[in-house]
């Protein structure tokens, strides 16, 4: 089914919630059956190629081709295949696996992400999990996880106190020197933390599973797909100086407002 | 059905995987309806229980149940019940949810490890995952898989230097003094390194996705279930001494005899 790109009165027709399965679909059949395929060290050391980079690529070509094809309009924003169009009034945020790390090591915890933007703000975005077949979606109507626990409507969890937050980022590697050291002051404040969960931490703060993400370095695809999802869920999602999120670089991502300004009153000292 | 612990003969009969299967199944009825319930930190707070807490017990005592009726003659070691008839020729070792940080925090790599020993020796054992449906297993007859992506025969990987190896960890903070120096010099040697996996990164061993495992502090159920999946998979797991593993400490796993002498090296100086 072809989703046309604008309606009969000529005003451009968004995306809804079955074009960003069909993304996620599509992006699915190139990264899954390359998860975990057995292509060992030694393979891809001699052939100069991994089951991560092929399926980086070839998720991404799909999805280009399916906004190219019912979207022309659209600008795209893609990690492996360059960008087009990113003055356009709308404009796509690919990032076929983040988490190539996870990728590689065989952990469920990489995931799809593809956002939209509109006049540079994100306004549409999926998380989409293929290995335990879960997916975070956003719109202006909210978020919806949908997976093994069935569909339901996501709410970040109001954590009143750092001390009670539960909090992840991917690597305290991420971190040096002024950085390391605000890190670690709201580490050793926290009930709980953990490494190594990419993108996936993002869709359990959503969740309420989590209270605080804290990670450097991320570019706009790392984000693209994941700010509808935690704002639409009633979260926040920053840079470390406190504005908005698309381009990427320190993030700090927060599920209650309490946790929010604790975290983010360290990260500006 | 009930499985009879003595043939006609009167010799003791062993469980077979069915039987496994069965302890995994009343344990999993237990944890899964409680991971990512939504008793959040407030509730934990003022009740003085939590989910991860009431899972533990609950699938321990239907394991524990379970093999009572069935092998009366054997011993059991669990980590919430303590412990019957250590001196017996076959006993249990059970870690009902291993990974409780994970569980708490909505992340799929928490599990069930269930093993068997003879005479103080690993001979059977099961890594179960719930959410994602994955089944590690081991008898004499090998290592087994069972999961979304169909049921296979694990075989490590064989890689041959420690640089090209995949090294896990459940955190760096985890070592101190001496023991953090020796395990920082392996990390800075392997390809990658990943934080955060619990009993999922054996299983990841086992399955070929990677090939080292660190970690120290370990208790007996931590490793129980998870010594014979390794093994049977033609996996090494020691001490840090070389020492067999039943008893838990400081544990090394590698899938290659190669990984495996390597780090040692680097453990032992």
């Amino acid at each position: 089914m072809k989703t046309r790109s604008r309606q009969l009165n000529g005003a451009p027709m968004l995306p809804d919630r079955s074009f960003f399965n069909r993304l996620a679909e599509v992006a699915r059949a190139e990264t899954l059956p390359r998860f975990r395929s057995g292509l060992d060290v030694t393979n891809k050391l001699s052939s100069g190629f991994d089951p991560v980079t092929e399926g980086d690529r070839a998720a991404e070509l799909a999805i280009r081709a399916l906004i190219e094809e019912n979207f022309p309009d659209h600008g795209i924003l893609g990690e492996e295949h360059g960008n087009v169009g990113l003055d356009r009034e709308h404009v796509w945020v690919i990032d076929p696996i983040d988490g190539t790390r996870a990728f590689i090591a065989g952990v469920p915890v990489w995931g799809t992400l593809i956002g939209l933007q509109k006049k540079g703000r994100a306004i549409m975005g999926m998380i989409e999990q293929p290995f335990t077949g879960e997916r975070y979606f956003a719109d202006e109507n909210g978020s919806i996880y949908s997976g093994p626990e069935g569909e339901r409507r996501l709410v970040t969890r109001q954590c009143e106190a750092l001390s009670n937050a539960i909090l992840f980022t991917t690597s305290p590697h991420l971190f040096a020197g002024e950085e390391m050291e605000k890190y670690r002051q709201i580490e050793s404040q926290v009930r709980l933390f953990r490494y190594g969960c990419d993108c996936y931490a993002y869709a359990l703060l959503a969740a309420g599973h989590i209270d605080l993400v804290i990670e450097n370095g991320l570019k706009p695809y790392d984000v693209g797909g994941i700010i509808p999802v935690i704002e639409a869920a009633g979260g926040i999602i920053t840079t470390w100086d406190g504005g908005r999120p698309e381009n990427g670089g320190s993030i700090i991502a927060a599920g209650s407002r309490a946790v929010y300004e604790q975290a983010i009153a360290i990260l500006q000292r």
